[in-house]
C-alpha cells in the first residue's frame, strides 16, 4: 500500500514548517506538484527550498504536474468541479506511474490543507477512482494565523465566533451578527464591495515573506490605500496572496 | 527594553511545534506559565518536557504564577475581564521582578494564541499598566487544525465559510445559513443542546496525544456515545479538552 502525506508548509516563512511537517518530509520518496503558472513559480521555488532542505531519502524527487486551467466564468462550484476532475486523471497517472507500490509520497500544501485547499478532496476522488493508499495529512500554519500573529492580535474577541470566509462571499455582504470575519481567497473585489461603515481592517500580504506588508485601521479610511498597494504589488512582484480580518468596532 | 514572546506550542502534538517556535524557545531566558490546577498540571509537564528538549539559554528558568480563580455564574463577558484584571496585576509583578531589561522572556501557548486565547489581551493589558515591552507572537497549531488533519478532512466545503465558535455560543443554536461550524471550549453542555437533525459530526479530544479520541458519524445516532465517551475520559484523566466539526448534511 502507497502512503500519501499532505503536508501543510505554512503561510510563507520557512519557520512556519512543523516537526511534523519536517518528518514528513523526510520520509516521502516521491513529492508531487502541481504547477499553476506564473504565481506558482515563485510557489514552486520556495517549496524546492524547503525540499532541499527537508527532503533525506536517498534518490528522492520532484514529480511536476501541470495543473489544468480552471474555467472562469460560469457556475464557480461547476467549474471547481471540472477542475478537480480534470486533476484527480492527471494525479491517478502521475502516483500509479512515478510512486511505487508500498512508497511514501508527499505534496507539500500552502497554509492548511484543511482550509480552502484542494489537496483533500482531489486525493479522495483518487482513491474514489480506484487508486488505493493510506492518506496522512499534517496540519500547517494558515494565513489567517500568520496574519494575527504579525498583527499581535486574537482573531475572536473574548467569547465570540470567527467567521472565515472568501472574498467571493464577502461581495455579497458581512454575515450578520458576527464581529470578526477573516477573508481569504479575495482577488480585491470583495474588499471594495463591502460596506465600510463600523468596520476596521486588519490586513496583511506575502505574510511571513520579506515581501510581508501589513496594514490596519478604519475600513473607510483606508481601504483605498490597501487597494492601490495590493494593485501596485501585484503588478510588481507578478502575483499576490493576502487575507485580512474585519471586525465591528464597539 | 524587554521582549516577551507568546509561542503557540500547537495542539497537544510535540510534533506540532514550528521551527518559529523552537527558535523562540531557544532564545529566551524566562518562561511564564500561569498554572490553573489539577488539568494544567498535565499541560505543565507537556511544556516542561518542551523546554527540556528546546530551551538553550543557560540559567535559562520557568516562573511559575498561580493562576486567579475566575468567578462562575454571572455574566460571563465581566467574569473573564475580572479574571484578566487579576491575571494582569499578577503578570506586571512577575515580569518586572523576574525579566531583566533587555532580557527575552516567553509564555508558551496551547494551540495558537489567535484563537480563545487570553496572553494577548492580557500582555496588551500588562503594556496598558506601563509596564513596556516590545511583544512578538508566534503562531501555532490550533484544536480545530489538528482535528480536521486528524480526520482527514477540509474545515470547509468548497467556497463556502467555515464559522469557528464556542459551546456557549451553540447552546444557543446553530448559525443560520453556514453549513461548517467548528466549536471550541465546550464543557459538553453546547453539543447536549444544539438539534441534531441534519448534521454530520467530527469529534475529537486529547488531540495529538496518545489518548487521542475520534468519533464521525451522524450526529443525531452518535451525540450519546460522544457525551458518554467524554464524561468517561474525563473521569478516568482528569480533565479533557475536546472540539468539533459540525456540517449540515447535503
Amino acid at each position: 500500500m502507497r502512503t500519501i502525506t499532505l503536508v501543510g508548509i505554512g503561510a510563507g516563512h520557512p519557520g512556519h514548517l512543523t516537526l511534523q511537517a519536517i518528518e514528513a518530509i523526510a520520509a516521502a520518496e516521491v513529492f508531487f506538484v502541481l504547477e499553476k503558472g506564473r504565481a506558482a513559480d515563485q510557489l514552486v521555488a520556495v517549496r524546492e527550498a524547503i525540499l532541499s532542505r527537508h527532503a533525506a531519502r536517498p534518490g528522492w524527487r520532484l514529480v511536476r504536474i501541470a495543473d489544468p486551467r480552471r474555467a472562469s466564468g460560469g457556475d464557480y462550484r461547476e467549474a471547481v468541479a471540472d477542475w478537480h476532475a480534470a486533476r484527480t486523471r492527471l494525479l491517478v497517472e502521475a502516483i500509479a506511474r512515478d510512486l511505487p507500490e508500498g512508497g511514501r509520497g508527499a505534496f507539500l500544501v500552502w497554509g492548511d490543507p484543511a482550509l480552502y485547499d484542494s489537496a483533500i478532496r482531489i486525493l479522495d476522488a483518487v482513491a474514489a477512482a480506484g487508486l488505493a493508499f493510506h492518506l496522512e495529512v499534517i496540519p500547517g500554519i494558515s494565513a489567517p494565523q500568520a496574519l494575527a500573529a504579525a498583527h499581535r492580535i486574537p482573531l475572536n474577541r473574548i467569547g465570540e465566533p470567527v467567521h472565515v470566509t472568501t472574498g467571493r462571499r464577502i461581495g455579497e455582504g458581512l454575515p450578520p451578527e458576527i464581529d470578526s470575519t477573516v477573508v481569504m481567497l479575495d482577488d480585491g473585489s470583495g474588499l471594495a464591495a463591502v460596506d465600510p461603515a463600523g468596520l476596521d481592517i486588519w490586513w496583511g500580504a506575502y505574510l511571513g515573506t520579506p515581501d510581508e506588508v501589513l496594514m490596519a485601521g478604519p475600513l473607510a479610511e483606508i481601504r483605498d490605500a490597501i487597494l492601490t498597494l495590493r494593485a501596485e504589488r501585484r503588478a510588481a512582484v507578478g502575483w499576490i496572496m493576502d487575507t485580512y480580518l474585519l471586525r465591528r468596532r464597539d
